[in-house]
This record gives structure tokens, C-alpha cells and sequence, in this order.
């Protein structure tokens, strides 16, 4: 899409040279046909380093901005971003006369099943009824999809991986611009989810797809019932989540993480490898590896176990 | 069906002029042709303001019905009401010759999609692989339905709404008469769940059905993944509900309210617009419109977070 | 499968008499053609006890196995367990040319029903559209499926049952052996689940199978949305659990226990008859029945009350 169209549709002034863009992404990934954006002050410090084709930003930090970088001055980059996103989207599904899929003949479809266009199933992969598998997915030797399953479009699955029934993989984040009157304008989210290989995820869990880039689980993650993984998180190898736990948008758990039944995250933090947070834990802020840590705000577990204990003492009087 | 009938079924005693009884209802809401009932001292009160048709009453509370009003005397009403619902209840599908239904030629349907009778689906409405639109149901143009999607008959859908995977839109509400026992009876719940335009609900969210009347979404309102909404909830405009948060049934949220992930609402409450609840808040009383909240009990964040300073800070020592 | 094949595939030693081991059980409840394991200091006192045809267990607690029990000595008995465990899986579904099943003509089947082998459908079942009934499962008497709904193999249900829509019933438990890498190995979970007369299954709920023996949920018992129900579980009669509370593995509840909305059990703890635990309480230890619960760690719920009104009070200053 033209530069100019962009601006034209966001009613936007822009009356330099005019070039194609190809994509949409972040500030720091965005390459020399790609469009960014800057949604305020937290972000700001990164515009002089971009290296995108152009950026949607306010008027004061115009001076940022490198100068192979085309602008668009906006008040609500944000929210020009969000309507962009739409334009921008990759459709659901595909309609095309003839679907190419890559079906290994090892591999069992029960009925019901709908497989998209452009779909790689490797050898002995089960794929049980009533299972949706959308455009552009992969789905590495041996993995098994239960019944009802919901992979959407561009998900890749390594090996061995057992989807349990009725979980969703690659579902939009939880992503919206604002404008003055409150309300929510919707950023498709152009990025993917990648299971590794080993990966098991529970009956109606959910996982949704990154906005640029990948919400990524990696190698031999054990994922248990009823969870919600936030778009774009980095969940590292051997982890286990387990049931009814909340992981917050773009969190990164290291290798062997355990996330006791309902815990959580916020979103944008890190913990350590072999951290253990028990049941309940709600972590609020980045977390050193391989220490034992509950409570809400999160202390270490232990200091959680006498605090509980001390309360009920001194209140007992 | 005749209150005599009626009464015939529930084995009680009516002796009074035989009348049809079209439906059920609340004792405010009923009409000159349904029936009501009192469950209690809450409600007594509002038993000399109804306008039904016929009224399921304790002995001690008979004095209070308006002389309109037929009478039939049971010592448990909700149990008399719950055995009743069943028979008013509509049937979850019915079986037609040919189906009624109006779908707009611009409308996608992807294949193994079930679409009940005397449905409407509006223009550019897509309908993804697997999902099921049950009986009467109505989506506005250019709503897409996600895979595996469930919306139960009755559910009126408005325009440019998005219903992410393996969502569910119109399942019973969690309601239950007791006997002496302590057996459960279902009550069968007639109302519906409506949707307003740009609604959009997350992967594997559940909202109820209303018991009598509608669990209303208003437009604008945004539900993230693996919510819970229950029945006779009114969710006012643009509202940002937060994956895992858990909203009781006939709460009442403003305009523009925020529930933070696995934050909750005890039943029967009212929230004010532009409330902020932080994550994990629970809400167990109603709260003015403007502030933000979080703890449990629920107190203003601010307050909460100084609360747990101060409890760390004293048992430190 | 023969014990010097299975001691072969785990590269343990044994010269020992060859026998068939026709399944693999629990340490009490192995017979004498059944191989069992002790995974460690916790259930060593069970070793003399078992009827187990042969056992996995470490050097160190060799001398307490009974002498009609063959004996495979292995560093990680569990782990050993996970490996055998696949070998014993029964498949997720069996592919036979003609499906023995037995379905009651009054019963009413939707389309794009998936339905196994070796089923049973009682009188006046309704099954609705997209449903996975997986292999010997069988359905009682005027019990409903609803849409979307997922039963996995070998699971019972009983008579006037309703399972909501996208449930799911019978998956894997969330177990897993681990070896010294920390990477987690899967323990198939050979047993089912098994639903009472009067169950019901609220929408996008999901109880896990046994692994051995069965999760069972008693006659007349309600369960809300989204709830995680954690495999060997015991529910007793005409329990109540509302909506997203999670109970973790082999929990028993007695009958008529109330379980608020996200409230949870740790697991293998027990819950008195007549218990009530209120929304958000987190049950760490066994409760007497008869009785209100709440908070988190559990105490009574007017303590808790007390307690938090105390706390408020008392940092006021």
C-alpha cells in the first residue's frame, strides 16, 4: 500500500516522496518498508533507532526521528495504528479454488475437520473431529490435535505436541486504541503463535496470537486447563502452567518455571529460571530465577507463609 | 397453558376461575397473562405492585396480592417456579421440514456450520467452520463468528461484533431451586443474551442467558478470553473486561467500567461509569463511578496498595 | 504385554519368572496381574500391601516388596511409570470397519455429531450438533449434549444429565514424571470419568480422567462455568461449584458442598459434608463439614471477615 494512501484514509498530511509499505511492526523491527508507530513518552526513547520506511508520531517528538524514516504527524498514533492494523489484517481463511496442502499419508483425519490452505501435517499426526486448522499452519510428526480444537491461521506446532480438546491457538490479543470519547478501536494482530516441540496445552486453554512477531511456548511446556497466555509472551522450555493461571501480554517466563494453579502475571515482566511461583501467586514485578515466590503482591513464599501466620496471631488478640 | 393445569401439576390447590398462562415472570415485569412467584422477605414487598396473572405465594404472604392477581399457595415458591420453568422452557432446537431462514448473499458460511430455523444474517457476516447458531437467533452485518463458536437460540447479535473461538453465547444461567433434601432443580432460563454493535468476546468466554428478559452486552463493550458473565447482567458501553475475571449474575456495570484479569463481582451489584477494577479486585458492594479499585474486600487501589506496604512494613519486625 | 518386555523397554534388569502384566495400577489397588509403582517416602508404607503382580521401586525400599510381587528395581519409579504408561494407553479412538453402538431410537442426534465405537445412548438423548463422543462411553436416559461438547473415551453418564456447551469431560489429567534435565514426561491416564444421574456441566467446564480408577461426580451435583475439575476427584451428592473455581487432583468433597465463584482446593484434601466455601477461598488443609469457609490461606469465614476488618482498622491509624 502507498504511503500516501495511508495518510489519505487516516486523513493525515503527507506531501513527501511517496513509497510502498509493505507491512506494519514495531519500532525497533520495522524495516525499510515497513511503517511503525510511536504510542507516547515509554516508547520515545526508541524512535532515533528505528529503521523503519515511516512512523505514525506526535508533533513533539518529530524531532526523533531519523531522516530516512518518512513521518506522519498524528495525535492518536495509537489509534491510527489500530485502523491501520485492519487494512493491514490477513484475512481469517482464503477462499481458493484449489487448497495446497501438505498432508503426510501416516497421518489420520478423523471427520468434521476443516484444514485450511497451505497447511504442512507431518507424519502420523492425528487430527480429531471437528478440529479447525487454518491457513498457513504447521503441525510437526506425531502431534496430536484433539476434538474441537481451534488453530488459527499462520500457528506453527512442533513435534510430539498434544492440543487437548477444545483449546485455542493463535486467537487475536486483547489489543485496543482509545480515542477521546472512550472507545475501543481493535489492533489486528498480525503476528503467530509457535508451539515448540513437547508441547502439551489443556482442554479450553487459550493462546493468543503476537500483534508483530510470535507468542512463542517453547520445547517441552506442559500447559494445563483453562489457561490464558497473552499475545506475544515468551514462555522458555520445560515450564509448567498449571490450571486456570493468567499470563499477561508479552511476559517472559524462563526455562522450568512452574506457575502453581490460578497464579498470574502482569503483563511485561520476567521470571527467572527455575522460579517457582505457588498457587495464587500474582506476580507483580520481574522476578529473580530459582526461588519459591506466592502472595499478592508477590513476595518470596515463604515470607508469604509467615506473614499469613503472624496476621492471624497479632489479630487473634 | 390453564392455571388449573398448572396447579394440578404442582399438586396444589386452586379452585378459583380457570385462566391461560402464556409465560413466566419477574413480579415486577409479569403481565396479565403470566404467572409469578415470591421467593421470600426480599421480594415481599413488590408482591402488592404486580400486575401477573397469577401468583406462586407462601400462606403468610397471601394478604399482599392484589385482588387481580390468582393466588396458588406453596410452601417453597422458588421450587414450584423451578419445576414450572421446565415446562414453559423453549426446546433447545426445534426440528422444522424447512428451515426459515433469511441470510444475506454476501454472507460467508464456511462448511460444517449448524444454523437453526427463523434465523436473520446480515450482510458480510462471516461464519466460521463448526460453529453452531441455534433457533431465532440475529446477527448484524459484517459480525464474524469464530470457529466452534456456540450462540444458543434467542441470542440477538448486533453489527460488526467479533465472537473469538469456542465462545459461548447463551448457555443457562447456574440457577437452582432447593428441597428440604438439599436437592437441586434446574431453573430453566427463557430469557436471552443480546449483543450490541462492535461487541467483541474472547475465546472460551461464557455469558448466560437471562432467566426472564436479557443479559445485555452494550455496544462497544470489549470481553477478553475465559470470562464469565452470568445471567441478567447489564454490561453498559464500552467496558473492558480482562481475560479470567468472573462477573456474578444481575450485576450492573456503568459506561466504560475496567475489570482488571481475574477480578470478580459478587451478584446484585452496581458499578458506576469510568470505574477501574485492578486486576484481581472483588467487588462485594456497589461502587461510585470515577475511581479505581482493587483488593478483596474491595477498597480504592491506592488504599489497597498502602495497605499492603504497611502489613509488610509491621511484620517485618 | 510380557514383564521381561517391559523391563527390556525400560533398560531395567530382570531374571526373574516371565509373566503377562495385563494393566498397570495404583499400589493398593494392583491385582495379581497388574504392575504398580512406589514413587517414593510417602507411599513406601504401602509397598507390604499390595497384591501388585510386580512393582517399580527403588533399591532402597527392594525389602519391603511382598515375595509373590516381582520386583524391577529403577532410580525414578515414576518416571519408569510415564515411559509405561504410553505403552499401556488405550488409543484416543479405534478405527474399526462397522461401529458397534447402541442408541435408543426415541434419542435425537444433530449434525456433525461425532460418535465412537462401542456406545451406549439411552432413551430420549439429545445429542446437538459438533459433539465428540468418543469410545465406550455410554449416556443415560434423557441426558442432553450440547453443542460443541467433547466426552472422551470410556467416560459414564448418567440419566438427566445436561452438559453445556463446550465442555470437556475425560481429558488427560495434568501428571507428568520428571527426569534429571528437568524435562517432563506425560503419564497417560488410563482411567475415566464418571458423571451421576442429575449432573450438570456448565459450558467451557472441564474435568480430567482418572489414572487409574475414576474422577467421579455424584448424583445431583451442579457445576457452574469454566470450572476445572482436577483428575481422581471425588464429588459427593448435590454439590454446588461455582463458576472458574478450580479443584486440584484427588480432592473429595462430601455431598452438598458449596464452592464459591473462583474459589479452589490444593490437592488430596478432603472437604466435609454440608461445607461452604466461599467465593475466593483457597482450601489448603481437610475441613470439617458443616461449616462456612473463606479466604485464602482457609480459615472460617466469619474469621476471615473479622480479620479483614481488624487489618483494615488497625493501618487506618
Amino acid at each position: 500500500m502507498k504511503l500516501k494512501e495511508i495518510a489519505e484514509f487516516l486523513s493525515l498530511e503527507y506531501n513527501g516522496e511517496d513509497i510502498e509499505i509493505t507491512a506494519l511492526n514495531s519500532l525497533l523491527r520495522a524495516n525499510f518498508t515497513e511503517l511503525t508507530y510511536c504510542d507516547g513518552e515509554k516508547n520515545a526513547k526508541d524512535i532515533p533507532n528505528t529503521g523503519a520506511a515511516a512512523i505514525l508520531v506526535t508533533k513533539e517528538y518529530e524531532n526523533l526521528v531519523p531522516k530516512d524514516t518518512k513521518v506522519l504527524i498524528t495525535q492518536n498514533p495509537h489509534l491510527s495504528f489500530a485502523f491501520l492494523s485492519k487494512l493491514f489484517a490477513k484475512p481469517l481463511f482464503e477462499q481458493v479454488k484449489e487448497k495446497k496442502q501438505n498432508i503426510a499419508k501416516s497421518a489420520k483425519i478423523m471427520p468434521n475437520v476443516y484444514i485450511g490452505n497451505n497447511v504442512d501435517i507431518g507424519e502420523n499426526v492425528v487430527i480429531m473431529a471437528g478440529a479447525y486448522i487454518g491457513d498457513n499452519v504447521s503441525i510437526g510428526d506425531e502431534s496430536i490435535i484433539h476434538p474441537n480444537v481451534v488453530i488459527y491461521n499462520d500457528t506453527k506446532i512442533g513435534k510430539k505436541c498434544h492440543l487437548l480438546a477444545n483449546c485455542v491457538i493463535g486467537s487475536d490479543g486483547f489489543g485496543y486504541a482509545h480515542n477521546k470519547n472512550g472507545e475501543h478501536y481493535k489492533i489486528y494482530h498480525n503476528g503467530n503463535v509457535i508451539l515448540e516441540d513437547f508441547v502439551e496445552i489443556g482442554a479450553c486453554t487459550t493462546i493468543d496470537r503476537a500483534v508483530f512477531d510470535s507468542t512463542i511456548i517453547k520445547a517441552g511446556t506442559k500447559v494445563d486447563n483453562l489457561v490464558q497466555i497473552g499475545h506475544n509472551c515468551d514462555i522458555g522450555q520445560n515450564c509448567i502452567i498449571v490450571a486456570q493461571t493468567g499470563i499477561s501480554g508479552s511476559s517472559q517466563l524462563g526455562r522450568n518455571v512452574v506457575m502453581g494453579g490460578q497464579s498470574a502475571t502482569s503483563g511485561h515482566l520476567k521470571i527467572g529460571d527455575f522460579s517457582t511461583i505457588a498457587a495464587r501467586g500474582g506476580v507483580s514485578k520481574n522476578l529473580e530465577g530459582g526461588r519459591v515466590y506466592g502472595g499478592f503482591p508477590i513476595m518470596l513464599q515463604k515470607d508469604w507463609l509467615k506473614l499469613q501466620a503472624k496476621i492471624a496471631m497479632k489479630f487473634k488478640e
